[in-house]
């Protein structure tokens, strides 16, 4: 039993989830212990020589293939703890601490655990409005052409051919603020635009000048319009900050290529060697191999304080909601340390989403990010629903990944089913729109803000880049006008259901097969009950014995459930709630 | 096997050890797995849609009663690496990575374990001359009397009465001046003192003012020619930062007992409750529940600047070396933060010290402290050599303990057989002054830098706080001469065979019996051999099997080894050192 024992203090195991409250977690061998208590104290609350302590039950919150997660929470008066666990199992009990493994409950403090002391400082309190927010993702150039009197040179015809790596289409800012009501209309309250400074390509990841709007999608007027209407409608605007490298066409960067060792900037970067040739192979460091990408060297003073002062001048002058930091795990801690600081000592309910698209805990400590781009969630969503891997498989990948970050992490991550770096859900979905439906349900259910990418609510298909950065479909015979009303409703629903999101707790039954998911989310006296199924047959499962003392509803349809059986057709779901819930006990448990 | 298989990227299991070479660790449960390989790549580094990967054995470095500690280093050209385990069983073979165990190596690159990239200004440098570096722990109220004018009230004559917490004996920095020479002869080259700023008690932990000598130590003068005196000796000079709590004099305090909601300091502190009552229990946050200690509100702005100009004053001033944190864990990690930036911009070498008794990695990453002060050491000492645990508990708890921190840390660690805060080691041993020789060996043989409590090395006693703190004594037919002179040639070996201390590769070895400890150190081309017998009858040992073909020579007594049965008397040890052990190929394994 005890090898898979785990426990990692001030970690995602142990965190100030607010002023008051530690969250404690534990994780077991799955199936050993049946009953876990919290032992716990003040470290310099004794009674002669007797430490003082107290028990408290932990719950078995959560489950995976290999352990089970355990979970209680705890408000120390004077905000310090020492804690240990006592963990039953049926043939024996241990108890567990900082020094090990023991038989008996340990005397010595020094074997326990120990959060010394829940500083304010270190509380970690990501932007609340997130939880509420639906985002809304906008590749400028191909969204609208709202003034053609910034069209690039060679620019085709609204939609006139594929996309490609080069060509330009037109849109830009004016083409956002002119579907506003579009926008409006779909229920999001929450946009965020890949990069809009001045660049050379179309997808403006290569920076010229970080302190201006490129002039193909506008000026510092109609960015400042566009976020004026888009506060105005309750629209929160993220902007995307693309600190790792900057473009070729860089002045910095040219000013090296020209004067090379002479060049004042020559520690901007990471050049590996005179003379500096920005070609295949790059003798600098850059993004992945390409040249075309120059590394910036943030940790040189004066490369930092450019980077923050463009950080701070979009807030200052533009009012910007967000910073979505591209690359941002390639780039220093130190940095992004700066970087909160000085952002959110501008706008404390700043957020700041870093693009990480791996295990992100080590940015994720109150001390850089507040959240991460979360594909680990969209890739447990796509071997479920589209790539026939089984309903437990996917338990167990989203109870991993949800016990990888503290909760209050969990609850503002940025949720989304592809972005201008993955295929389109449409053709991940093989053309499929039953499953896109089942993917964008299983999206919003979850703990994190949910992001449409644009285009993908009115049934847009594509490939991985340049296929994902087509130009939007805005004639609306050809846009999908039902998957369009399917997600304005999901998004009416998630904003008048508390528990669905941000704030539930989160429970998986046995649904008989595979093929179906069943699990419910709860908070507020609310439970929301939801039935997957990616098979194309109709699947009958049965309500979780826990769950059959509740009077349910269907929340799509309005109708009572008469039976407690759920017939659920092929590629369907059923998304129940029932509002007595927190008078049977079942909520929140 | 997979449920006790562990690794955390970005941590004491993943780290840059310097700007080239990343340290990877791996956990598996004990003597499971046979063979352990790395399999790893440059992130960007791909042949068409084939990742391109590499194999490297790894080593296995180290064991604990339930675990097996796998090590090796890689040094990625473009400082990026995607790392995953082949773990080899009787079995079967599995492949770990991010997203958990595969029967074949993982083909999607998103399975593997990211370390982004190894940023410089991430890169965590630890002082090198800490490594280097002997300590001596001075309480400078009870060390040396060298300026009579200086005396408190009611001071008493030099070590005429057992220490209390209230009585003074007149101890001061010209004391510590006027015994340099004895320090540089028993080889000591750091000297740690406990707090010197001017406070009410004989302690000095109850800070009055930062920026102060305390009078009864001496004036800035006397601080610069000690500082200066230890340079010229090549001592480096450590003094005590207590930023945790104020003492109840200090001014500002003082201002909000007098003004209560209307002092301008009322923000500096934690008052839970106005009137603000200085007596038990407080109603403000204290250090413990001691009224005398109100707890600094470091997350205020006034505070910090105020504590950090204090942090830089007395390096700017007196040019000294290191600041041992009190209470250090109770501080906000942010503040800390700040301090290390602080502090490294004016002297990048100085050595930051916290006070943390348990897990200390939250505070070990680079950002924050250098090293703490390493007590769990200290209680596997004790537990092997005085209380009678086995050699193999001794083993296993060092070995988690080296694994709980990178190896970058361990070096710098500040190792110590007792303190101002513990009973003194000749007590901890029943008077029995052989354990405290195996103690100090044992000391001086582990990676960290040893510190001697001023006293232990002439034989002193004492109990606990006050007792610890007793007048040094001076009269050298008080004093042990024979210990001090078993420390002086400990150092001494300590300075001139590299793999003692803190370069060296460790290795247990079965010595046959759990009362005698045998283990190796190596590094550079030398090997040295310990067996440590902790009983009071005589042992014999057989030489390990790997160490066969090596020719051994007697550290202490000089001579060579002429069998392969070592003969280790009761209570004691032997300590034999192999220059050819380079050759045989058993050095660095």
């Amino acid at each position: 039993m005890k090898v898979a024992i785990y426990h990692r203090p001030k970690s995602e195991d142990a965190y100030a989830y607010d002023k008051d409250t530690i969250h404690i977690r534990l994780r077991t061998r799955k199936d050993d212990a049946h009953e876990v208590m919290l032992i716990y104290g003040d470290p310099y609350d004794w009674a002669g020589n007797e430490w003082v302590t107290a028990k408290k039950t932990m719950t078995q919150a959560g489950a995976d293939g290999e352990y089970d997660y355990w979970f209680v929470e705890v408000k120390p008066p004077y905000h310090r703890l020492r804690y240990g666990f006592e963990i039953k199992a049926k043939d024996e009990t241990i108890y567990y601490g900082e020094s090990g493994f023991c038989d008996t409950p340990a005397k010595d403090i020094s074997d326990y655990f120990c959060f010394p002391f829940m500083n304010q400082a270190d509380l970690f309190t990501p932007p609340e409005w997130v939880k509420e927010t639906i985002w809304y993702q906008i590749f400028p150039e191909r969204f609208a052409n709202g003034d053609h009197s910034r069209d690039p040179e060679n620019t085709l015809a609204w939609g006139s051919a594929p996309p490609t790596a080069t060509n330009y289409f037109g849109g830009d800012l004016q083409g956002i603020v002119d579907h506003l009501d579009y926008l409006q209309k779909l229920g999001i309250n929450g946009i965020y635009l890949t990069p809009i400074f001045k660049a050379f390509s179309n997808h403006k990841y290569d920076t010229i000048d970080y302190l201006k709007v490129d002039p193909q999608f506008g000026d510092e007027t109609t960015l400042k319009l566009l976020v004026d209407e888009c506060h105005k409608r309750g629209i929160r605007v993220m902007l995307d900050a693309v600190f790792n490298h900057a473009g070729l066409y860089f002045p910095p960067f040219q000013d090296v290529l020209k004067h090379q060792q002479e060049s004042e900037y020559r520690d901007w970067f990471h050049i590996r060697q005179f003379p500096v040739r920005a070609e295949e192979p790059p003798n600098y460091d850059t993004f992945a191999f390409t040249p075309l990408m120059p590394k910036l060297n943030t940790a040189n003073e004066a490369v930092k304080d450019y980077l923050l002062n463009v950080a701070t001048y979009w807030i200052k002058e533009f009012d910007i909601d967000g910073w979505r930091l591209d690359v941002a795990n390639e780039v220093d801690h130190a940095f992004w340390r700066e970087f909160r600081n000085r952002v959110k000592a501008l706008k404390p309910d700043l957020y700041i989403l870093g693009e990480i698209w791996h295990n992100a805990y080590p940015w994720l400590q109150g001390d850089q990010f507040d959240g991460v781009m979360n594909y680990p969630l969209t890739d447990a969503i796509f071997d479920f629903v589209q790539h026939g891997k089984s309903a437990t498989t996917f338990q167990y990948a989203v109870t991993k990944h949800l016990y990888s970050y503290p909760k209050l992490v969990n609850e503002v991550q940025f949720n989304l089913l592809g972005s201008h770096d993955t295929p389109r859900i449409l053709t991940v979905s093989g053309g499929n729109k039953k499953l896109v439906k089942l993917s964008y349900l299983l999206l919003f259910s979850f703990p994190g803000s949910p992001c449409i990418y644009y285009g993908d609510e009115i049934g847009m298909a594509g490939e991985n880049d340049p296929g994902c950065r087509a130009c939007m479909v805005w004639e609306e015979d050809q846009q999908d006008q039902e998957l369009f009303q399917f997600l304005q409703k999901l998004i009416k629903i998630r904003k008048t259901h508390q528990a669905m999101g941000t704030y539930n707790t989160l429970k998986f039954y046995d649904s008989g097969t595979e093929d179906v998911l069943l699990y419910s989310t709860s908070a507020g006296g609310e439970l929301l009950l939801f039935a997957v199924n990616r098979s194309k047959q109709e699947a009958t499962v049965k309500l979780p014995d826990s769950l059959k003392s509740l009077a349910f509803v269907d929340v799509i349809c309005e109708s009572p459930l008469q039976s407690e059986e759920l017939h659920v057709e092929g590629e369907c779901f059923l998304f129940l709630h029932s509002v007595d819930a927190n008078k049977c006990g079942q909520v929140d448990k």
